[in-house]
């Protein structure tokens, strides 16, 4: 993909103001309360229902977070629009509106840019969020994608970091991993080419683990699912970086401690086949893989009727008093104390 | 500024965390609608006084908008936030909130991260917007800045950039040209140590255009002053590319002609000295230079009484109908077409 957008030579006939109609064109209204969009200096919003307003800024670089030898353009419009608005519903809300700004060499093609606002659309359509504004610009070098969501939620649902209390059960959705082997797989197969150009990449049979890395899904049928049940987390974070890094995040907030089971971590069937081609464990993938965009709440244990045996979460362990620690009950029964993944350098989760 | 980026080799010893946390200590909160900003997946805010929310998303790139071989981090800090705000003030609301993300190569040094943020505060404190959130990353190669800001304004008072009509007053606050020759100046003397590192770089004297450059500040006051003259601007626009492209835009949204005065655009003294010195015609910086971060705005001619001799801002001319066309009257009473300046390659103004 990245040869692909330096050496292609053919160009669109419009400017700068032309592209941006362009992306206007493909706007739909998901909201009333997006007032007016791009157009002006700013975007106007009518939040004043009553209702606590969410905003979230995330930054995305080339070659930190993603890489662009075999992220298709659209995946990746989609994936940073996933980031962003499960930032907000790990706050319990609502996402209504995103900004979308790049700054990319003018080596990319107008075209390329257009492919990855496909991504962008794709998602507001998915997540029914407005795109209401960004910006673009020229860089010297690579590309530099930042993203803003706002959301909404009445001041009782919101759900902090800091709200976990001792014999909450600590829950994840969906499952962890997959993201985190499709990296593998791709720079495996990307190594490979660099080796041997004529080498074709071997993807096939490995959907799950791809799409897990490349176009991952936002789990937001959960705020939902938890208010027909009655059911409110008491606290909830979202797993932008590996399980065990959010899991210390979150009882650092609450100022907990907590204990969890190997064995209660959801790991998909193709994330563990994955997991054994690679000889990586799929636990130490999922506590340190990172992408995941699942999450991670606790619900007091008093709810535990309400939600047993529902396919959209599982209870991977519980909340302990902060001097217990926080630990990992291994499937032979040993304690292993739970460390943030290291790989952590590219300072993400700063809010 | 770039090589003691590059080569300072003293570190500062806290992560990730520990960076964020210091730029948070220097938090100030300035308005009720803050509830929650630094410390969880989101910030949160209560707009819900019946006002319009607005917000404008933007990205910088070095080497495109900034060049670190002279610019203060401090002041970059500074300067993100006058031109964010300055969005704001262009719709005629009052600034709020922004975040301020930042991707860094890991050759930058944590100080120099909160020095930008120092000035980033400081600029909080001019305005009294609150910094509620953002990100950082490291980048393969140089920084990249993206700032989200938020303001509000009553529906009644929010001024977009369509609504001028003929015989409008077309005005500008403060002076023109003058970031655009502290930018000459400061690339004179780059280009001379470039040929010859033990040349000391004249800038003493140029105090004014340097400034306008490295630390512009938004014209703030506009919006009280017009409010207690009781006159609500017809359009505005932010003048971040030069007057010659914002005066078209302005015009292009709202479907007018217009007609300016060569001698009626304001110059400062400083600047004209400076433009003299480079042979630059002072009317051509200001047409084309851009980064004034003034504003652009129409009252009606029936409000002229109210504003006159006000040292806010200058009349330059007046709105005419769309097949008038937009001309420039110059000294010598030949009229020249206005055309959008060349220099547009940033895709600045996506919005």
């Amino acid at each position: 993909m990245k040869e692909e957008l330096q050496n292609e030579n053919t160009s669109i006939p419009y400017g700068k103001n032309g592209l941006v109609k362009k992306i206007q064109e493909k706007n739909v209204k998901y909201n009333s309360q997006t007032i007016f969009g791009i157009g002006d200096d700013a975007s106007i919003s009518d939040f004043s229902g009553g209702k606590k307003t969410l905003l979230r800024s995330l930054i995305f670089a080339e070659g930190i977070h993603f890489d662009l030898t075999y992220t298709p353009l659209k995946h990746l419009g989609y994936k940073v629009v996933t980031a962003a608005v499960t930032s907000i519903y790990a706050m319990n809300a609502k996402p209504l509106q995103i900004t979308v700004s790049l700054a990319v060499s003018n080596k990319v093609m107008q075209a390329h840019i257009l492919e990855f606002f496909d991504g962008v659309h794709a998602a507001c359509k998915n997540y029914k969020v407005d795109l209401i504004g960004g910006d673009l610009t020229t860089s010297r070098k690579g590309i530099t994608i930042a993203v803003t969501v706002t959301g909404e939620a009445d001041d009782e649902e919101i759900v902090y970091r800091s709200g976990a209390k001792p014999t909450d059960l600590l829950c994840v959705t969906g499952d962890l991993g997959g993201a985190y082997l499709g990296l593998q797989l791709l720079e495996r197969e990307k190594a490979l080419f660099n080796l041997n150009p004529e080498t074709q990449p071997q993807l096939s049979g490995y959907d799950y683990v791809l799409k897990r890395q490349l176009k991952p899904e936002s789990p937001k049928e959960l705020t939902d699912y938890l208010k027909k049940k009655e059911v409110k987390p008491t606290s909830m974070i979202s797993l932008s970086s590996g399980l065990a890094s959010e899991i210390i995040n979150l009882c650092n907030a609450s100022n907990m401690g907590c204990e969890i089971f190997q064995e209660r971590i959801p790991v998909a069937p193709d994330t563990e086949k994955m997991a054994k081609e690679f000889n990586i464990d799929p636990v130490i993938a999922a506590l340190n893989g990172g992408e995941d965009y699942e999450l991670l709440f606790t619900i007091e244990l008093k709810n535990y009727e309400k939600i047993k045996n529902n396919d959209m979460f599982s209870i991977i362990g519980s909340i302990n008093a902060v001097d217990k620690g926080r630990n990992i009950v291994m499937k032979d029964g040993s304690i292993i104390t739970l460390e943030p993944s290291i790989n952590n350098q590219t300072f993400q989760n700063v809010q």
